[in-house]
């Protein structure tokens, strides 16, 4: 099985050369850990957002929905909701659709849904995405959203993580290769890693220190979101 | 010292963020290997030019000068040297000016020019280029070539070994703390490592082997060369 991973939104690939290959985004710090937890507590769906603005308007067409999403770290201002996983408790989001706008986890899942429903992995639910993978048995690529631009470590180790757990006859490019090296060399220590990564320090000193510890976490929920027809159930 | 270190000529960052960082372009497989090899065998300048069209029309309006590079790892068609570095031996090339045009390489050094005189790295100058770094002392910007856009790790580790060389002061970004870790691990087969990765596989399928090993050795030439002003010394 083919996997290829990409270290940022923008050096996604041309998809018309990735045709038949199963995409999958990854933002661990924070958006794809955020979403995972609000659908596994309940939400019914969240629709991904380019800009605050976007999600406003969804939000303003959509009866009872809600606000979610940040810029720098920091809840919009009208919104219900940052892009802390701990705010997406079930009394907050059963039931609820959460139109959501961040900084580099939307552009990801954006950029490769022309090649299908987009599966949203964190490592959060790394293991039931390699379970989802391995059944499909189609090629994958997997896009990380990066930080600002920028290759970071957190997306990088998962889609390390799930190329990984697809076992030896993954068939990686050099992207899936190093970050299959990267797991391998951090899996015991993920939370120092995300420590070391650039936006985990930037968390850490924002107070952000109880996400950190939540985002670093393996396989806390079995839930495989996927994003189709402009919304994550 | 501040290293940042970018994976792919298409991810360099916008340049106007990194005034003042020292920028070195990388393209081990094969194009910055050869550039040192020429110049260090007495070549006059080696010209890097976009496209073979201007790669011909530089060398028509330099007397004397000769064109080097490939499209597809083969020489072009009219040119007199390929990009292997075994070419462009002392008798080759002593004195000439060389119109080179390569696929990824040429892209590299175009992205971060704006920045000033780019140091011209790979594994073949290493050392040389860490002491040159160390003795400047600004901030450094690495721009790896990448390999048909993608990230490669034969770029990757040479990023990895520079950063390495500059020390524990280096403050890396997360690109440059991944490269970093992979020339940790892999530094004493460089060779393994660059028959590992995508490009390197394919040269050793199309019978270029003997490359392979001279641009996996470390430290074989002490000379920096420089892009400015339209070519490099």
């Amino acid at each position: 099985m083919r996997v290829a991973v990409f270290p940022t939104a923008a050096s996604a690939p041309p998809v018309a050369a990735y045709a038949g290959f199963q995409p999958v985004a990854i933002d661990v710090l924070r958006a794809t850990t955020t979403i995972i937890t609000a659908l596994a507590n309940g939400a019914a769906a969240v629709v991904p957002c380019l800009t605050p603005e976007a999600a406003r308007e969804q939000a303003a067409a959509l009866p009872g929905a809600r606000l979610g999403g940040e810029r720098q770290n920091r809840r919009l201002p009208g919104f219900d909701f940052g892009n802390s996983p701990q705010e997406y408790t079930p009394a907050a989001v059963a039931g609820r659709t959460i139109c959501f706008t961040t900084s580099n986890g939307t552009r990801a899942i954006a950029a490769v849904a022309p090649l299908g429903p987009v599966l949203i992995a964190a490592l959060a639910n790394v293991g039931a995405v390699v379970r989802r993978l391995a059944a499909g048995a189609a090629p994958v690529l997997i896009l990380c959203a990066g930080s600002d631009g920028e290759l970071c470590l957190e997306d990088t180790v998962c889609a390390g993580a799930i190329a990984d757990g697809l076992g030896p006859e993954a068939e990686c490019n050099d992207g899936a290769w190093l970050a299959r090296e990267l797991y391998r060399q951090h899996r015991h220590d993920l939370p120092g890693l995300l420590r070391t990564a650039r936006h985990g320090r930037r968390l850490l000193g924002e107070g952000f220190g109880a996400d950190l510890a939540l985002c670093a976490r393996l396989d806390s929920h079995s839930l495989v979101p996927a994003y189709s027809g402009g919304a994550i159930r």
